[in-house]
């Protein structure tokens, strides 16, 4: 019987799961065609077909990641200062798929360091998300719910809390359970909002 | 002529100089025995008297980067929120020896959250850190320069504040030189002493 373009979408749909769950689990150092084979019960040799390279996966896992992210769900109820916390909590490893999305970003910041384009790339990602969340933070200024100051400065401040405390969440998520990071992030925020 | 221990103390002395130069510039993934003997000027046979196995030889990075970070050197003079803020100012990539030091702990991140010893041990190690900053946050309450609240809770805030400004300064140095960071440390010390 020949394939047909579903059987191959449905394929494709299961290797990049496949990807995905090795990423999660052990992280681009353990990002091998074997586990990813091993993971989706095939054999290596299919998956050289998807993969004909080591930084093919390696580009794919990248690409899979960045759509990924850009394609979850976020929240939009929001406006003035709730804007920026929807920004921020969407970044949070509140639920198990937001945890995986994170600790696969944590690990791609490896291979990213090391490579110069790659680098570039990633710098440019965080710039473009405190450009985003600048404005927010500019919206919530027009409120008058956030103080007057240079937006790119509280952004660049505000993203720095986010991403550390993702790692600290990653590492102790006993310590970090999901309403303990929401408190920490309010936290943050009523400082902001405070006179100084 | 035979060597002698004042040779062997050098040798080794060379090899960590070695490990610790690939890994600032590789991270752990292009940490090999073959690019530590290119960085060294030896064989990999040389190598392999050290680090029999590649395990051997990331055990050994990891302990370099425990050793390397506890015996730097740390500001001492301040007191009360003075020292607070001399502990954060420890930790950023102010000098280009903390921007190699910090980077390898970055890189260190992926290989930690695969393996869950390591993964418990890196906990521990953040959450001892904490567990000193809360002392000092502690300290501030006491000589009045921060207001009360939860030790604890302030001092997970404020490392998030400062792990993430060290991802942010890592991808864009132009973006996140050491004057800037250390400004957008001050602010964020400034949001936590006024009322809220």
């Amino acid at each position: 019987m020949p394939r047909t373009k579903g059987d191959h979408e449905a394929r494709r749909r299961d290797v990049s799961e496949a990807v995905w769950q090795v990423m999660a689990t052990r992280g681009f150092a353990g990002l091998t065609l074997r586990a990813v084979a091993a993971q989706l019960g095939a054999t290596t040799g299919l998956l050289t077909h998807y993969f004909p390279t080591k930084q093919a996966l390696v580009e794919y896992a990248l690409d899979l990641l960045e759509q990924r992210t850009l394609s979850r769900p976020r929240r939009q109820a929001g406006k003035g200062l709730a804007a920026v916390r929807d920004a921020l909590l969407d970044i949070l490893p509140l639920t198990p798929e937001a945890t995986d999305s994170n600790r696969i970003w944590v690990s791609s910041w490896d291979a990213a360091l090391s490579d110069p384009a790659l680098s570039t790339d990633y710098a440019r990602k965080y710039a473009q998300s405190r450009d985003r969340l600048s404005e927010r933070v500019a919206a919530a200024q027009e409120t008058g719910e956030l103080p007057p100051g240079n937006p790119q400065h509280i952004a660049a401040g505000a993203q720095a809390f986010t991403l550390g405390l993702v790692v600290q969440a990653l590492f102790a998520p006993a310590e970090f359970p999901p309403q303990r990071q929401i408190e920490l992030l309010d936290d943050y925020l009523a400082t902001l909002t405070g006179p100084h």
